[in-house]
């Protein structure tokens, strides 16, 4: 197994320039320093640094190598890695730049044919290494970090290094660390599952700008979230090139919301900064998962402990009331003047015996706690930490610590978090953190398995070019089995009039037309036609409007007495392929971004769950003695709309806006369809 | 004027114990150390402490003594009070506690009455004391903070304490800092007045847990915010005392909602954490602010630029490109590897030179920068911060600087925050800061005056008890000049289709009764009855609803075609008084939030802004070739209603639920009105 390889070398062979100052050297030093055992320099002088054996090739060491690190010049990356092959090494982390990022892709794509006959497994080129603390494997130029349970893959090499850098000052230690530069091989998707199983490791932190195979992703990351988890960093896209998606569903569902989709469903903790994830790895490291949702404020001043108390709600969390009984046990030993409400308040004489037994006690019915100790200079901070920490150990259960603020409390902290509770600067960070420990603890077991994707069948709808028609486009749904009104075609004012008495008073009349995407912002759309008179003012009125451009004709429908609408969406992601989107309220849908977005195709299980995601939920179901929908029908309606870019892999975008949701059933009030050329 | 006494006192008298480890002793200590003058030293003993001259009471001082700063036992205060009237001093801190904070009024209400006769005015009692740096007074048991432009107001003393001592390590000094404690004189009605002269400050945080008369509250901050930024921290209601409202309307515009309105009406700066806090004061304090939204990122690695990309954008600056101009400048001394897009990446090899060459190009044409560094430990930071410093001075414009992580920058820092260039730990805050600061500056300028309460005027509606019947209410609101549709009460099933027979088909019928609050929610609402039959049955069903309780009758309307409907709501809040709420999208309302607050009355020009303050506006306005409503209508009705609470003080709730909003005009579709007992 490579990967082990990687972190558990017999012996590192390091390759590159040994001159002082040189990326051979630098490395050299930082793995002897970092203690190290078996470290060869390689080069064709035979130049060592710090006394350990060199050689002109790797080839010649003779003794145990598992891992090559390679700051050898560009051009001699290639004949390094034949040398590695031949000596039977398995594993490169190249340092060496040079290659895609400079537009060189050649160049990398021929060193990772050699390692791929070779059978070597190469992490970079063009990257800052990887850090192995439990084996002391410091393979990078960065900082050495302290030990710890947090492992961290990054896209970035300058992130990664200042992550190291920083995790000493944000009190995480570091057990794994992996920077993959250009990716040419090895990327998180081996990465994950290696750590899956990794003893010294029990969160993992992730920094991506890309993912190669959206669909491998999503597969690995839901995978190794069942076992242990995951914090991601996602950068976004800018808003200029999401501005670019040509259709209205298309551009809300551009790929930063896919990426937000897809991780939130395979169960990774998503957020947005290097300090938020330092937060959340320093939690998940050192605590147990709530195992619900009840937490305590225990603090010494009423001002923060209510701000914690405003935000872990915000987060997600309860702040329950302390029932009687406790109450009951508390008044036993605290002074009157304590406010025994959550947040409980033991006021600026709160003594860490305090602590200790209001912790103890609200720790037999909460979930967790947040203790807050805003310090001041004639308070000795360090018996509310004994306090606390006493409580944490003998209750098992997840405490946090808010030691507010300042050189006061310095030494507490230090107290704390050598004893395994974390303390952040705010409370309001704790309550975020305990919120999304709980989270993943509720979500932890689940079972997540993706539908497979049908095979294509059957016919595309008719189209001139990538255009579809609507009636064009209805018939096909119609013959595919969807829920589609009765309609006519009509070309011509007497044909129109023909159609509204076969379809029946009231009635719609749209335009049809290759040139209008939108119709309604086109005055395109008909609604309560009741008449024959008021149908030839329809037609004469759409037939003006596209004169113009290009008059196809007008589709005719019954008239939808007003219900709730729904939009539903497929485009299709660069990264993830086909996406379904569903958006509840007609055009509040835009306004309120109330939307849910899943990759196709979706199980009727999961199109519920998308339903229930909608803020608007409530309503579609039936809110203050207003009629709910057939949310059933609609759960259908999107698993089989999610299967159409796979039965007709020509559909590269599809929207359906308005889906009336009727008391019985749904009805497609529209459709839009854009082929492939 | 006592203020500039409290601040800039000729001589200070500390009263109490001067024995070791007590308040006296240790005020006396914080006063010689801090270095201020004319110190003396009041208690029944004459005992000193650290060479201060001691005097049996403050009338035997015989030199010019302007503030007092009173540690005596509670029971002393007042006599202390006493001399010092005698004594001609005219300000007071009281720091001895055991008043109204133990249930001890009559002791408060006595010191405060004693004050009032003797014209001294008070800070505290149950107070941390005071601050003013540039006068070397520290009358406070907390940490002496670093000199500097913000000024701290604090009603909680603990926080107060712990925010000076975090004030070093925030990189952030203090000008004055008043803890008032039980506010039982002096609070920030009067402070803030001072402060917005006072030279030394150009930032005010604020903490609040409650303010004692809101409007009051909302002139003074109105008129602060014209001179200078304020930033307000105010904790939260904890939810189970919201869960207490009674009426829907009543419940979403609970406490802490009018606090949120009222703040940022005002012009405040609300956060939720001391950290945010801190971060904005850092911002205000050393920077100008920018004079537009374009925020230009330079940055020296690409994900952290995108990531405040992201942020910057989600907190409103605009990440604007960088015009071919700029470009065709930037490429004359850049590499060609680096990405000119905003964000500006310099790669790793950036460095100070270009990050002040390219900060001095772009900041031609944006308003404000953020310089981020993403450090490594074979990088020399120092001379990156150095261009940094330099660009910004040359450009006059606010640059804020992300140097990450941990040791390695620890002295570029020093060295930014020392040229006036403040750090923040992330990209992120640092365009938070940026957007806030762009935000105050936008609206510094504008005069905001609120409309005068009319006077009471009229009659209330007929009610028996607190309850308004609906057709009372509808017959009150015809009289006093609202748009309410033709409509009848009927009391028997003849009189229902009379009724109905007036009004004409189509109708809707209500169900009338005292017991009803919620109509909707019990089926007590008939829409579209088309006709004689369907009013019969209609009536018997409402009549059957209300049976078991108590039937008054049922109130007959014309059917108002579907049109978009809003809500309106009057509730009297404790500290602010009547407030009028807007919501839009009937029972989207509630599940989307999406609703505007403000004081009422309130002006035709402030009802505009309520309207366009609804995510829903566009909806509103007409989107997407829908129709839109008649606004000036509904911003006149706004208005007007906002008003009925002052013309008819009898009236303690009112919801209008929902307004029709026609093409022309708007219509009142329902009303419920709660009176005072």
């Amino acid at each position: 197994m490579t990967i082990q390889d990687l972190f558990y070398p017999r012996g590192v062979a390091v390759t590159g320039s040994m001159a002082e100052g040189k990326l051979g050297y630098e490395l050299v030093k930082q793995l002897v320093d970092g203690g190290a055992l078996n470290i060869y320099a390689c080069n064709p002088k035979r130049t060592s640094a710090f006394g350990v054996p060199a050689f002109e090739s790797v080839s010649q060491i003779g003794q145990p190598v598992d891992l090559v690190v390679i700051a050898s010049p560009t051009a001699s990356v290639a004949s390094v890695l034949r040398e590695c092959g031949a000596a039977g090494i398995r594993a490169a982390v190249v340092i060496s730049s040079g290659f895609s990022e400079t537009g060189n892709q050649a160049g990398e794509m021929e060193i990772i044919q050699i390692a791929r006959q070779l059978g070597i497994r190469v992490v970079g080129p063009n990257c800052a290494g990887i850090v192995n603390t439990a084996n002391h494997l410091f393979a990078t130029l960065e900082t050495r970090p302290p030990a710890g349970k947090m492992a961290f893959i990054s896209q970035s090499g300058a992130l990664g290094g200042a992550v190291l850098s920083w995790a000493e000052e944000q009190g995480v230690g570091i057990s794994k660390f992996v920077s993959y530069g250009n990716r040419a091989d090895l990327d998180e998707i081996e990465l994950l599952p290696y750590l899956a199983e990794d003893v010294e490791t029990s969160v993992v932190a992730l920094y991506i700008e890309s993912v190669s195979d959206g669909r491998a992703f999503r597969q690995v990351v839901s995978e190794f979230t069942r076992k242990k988890p995951l914090v991601v960093i996602k950068s976004g896209r800018s808003k200029s090139g999401q501005r670019a998606a040509l259709s209205h569903t298309g551009s809300m569902a551009g790929s930063d919301a896919v990426y937000e989709a897809v991780l939130a469903e395979s169960g990774a903790i998503r957020v947005s900064s290097v300090e938020e994830m330092f937060d959340l790895c320093k939690g998940f490291a050192s605590l147990p998962c709530p195992k619900g949702n009840k937490i305590a404020i225990v603090t010494n001043s009423g001002g923060p402990g209510i701000l914690t108390a405003d935000q872990a709600e915000r987060a997600g969390l309860e702040v329950g009331e302390i029932n009687l009984n406790l109450k009951a046990n508390l008044k036993g030993f605290l002074p009157p003047n304590c406010s025994l409400n959550n947040p409980i308040d033991l006021t600026v004489q709160g003594s860490g015996d305090q602590y200790k037994r209001t912790l103890t006690t609200v720790l037999n019915e909460f979930d967790s706690a947040v203790a807050i100790n805003v310090a001041t200079p004639y308070l000795d901070s360090l018996p509310l930490a004994g306090g606390i920490a006493s409580a944490a150990h003998s209750s098992g259960k997840p405490v946090v610590a808010n030691f507010m603020a300042g050189p006061v409390v310095k030494e507490s902290i230090r107290f704390l978090e050598s004893n395994g509770i974390p303390n952040f600067p705010s409370g309001e960070r704790a309550a975020v953190v305990l919120a999304h420990m709980a989270r993943y603890a509720r979500q932890a077991d689940r079972v997540i398995t993706y539908p497979p994707a049908p095979a294509p069948a059957g016919e595309s709808p008719r189209a001139s070019g990538s255009i579809v028609l609507e009636p064009d486009a209805m018939d096909w749904l119609r013959r595919n089995g969807f829920p589609v009104p009765p309609f006519r075609f009509a070309a011509t004012p007497d044909e129109a009039l023909q159609a509204c008495r076969e379809i029946g008073f009231p009635v719609v009349m749209k335009v049809v037309s290759p040139e209008i995407l939108h119709k309604s912002d086109f005055g395109g759309v008909i609604l309560n036609i009741q008449d024959e008179s008021s149908a030839d003012l329809a037609y004469a009125k759409l037939a003006g409007i596209a004169r113009s451009i290009s008059f196809t004709g007008v589709i005719v429908y019954p008239m939808v007495m007003k219900t709730q609408e729904i939009i539903l969406g497929i485009s299709i992601d660069p990264q993830f392929g086909p996406v379904i989107l569903l958006g509840a309220g007609g055009i509040y849908t835009e306004i309120m971004r109330d939307i849910s977005l899943r990759l196709a195709p979706v199980s009727n299980q999961t199109a519920w769950m998308m339903i229930r995601e909608l803020k608007s939920f409530p309503v579609l179901q039936g809110a203050r003695g207003q009629a709910g929908g057939d949310l059933d029908a609609l759960a259908t309606l999107i698993s089989k709309v999610s299967e159409l870019p796979f039965l007709f892999p020509q559909v590269s975008e599809l929207d359906i806006n308005p889906v009336f949701l009727l008391a019985q059933g749904v009805l497609i009030g529209d459709i839009r369809v854009v082929l492939r050329r």
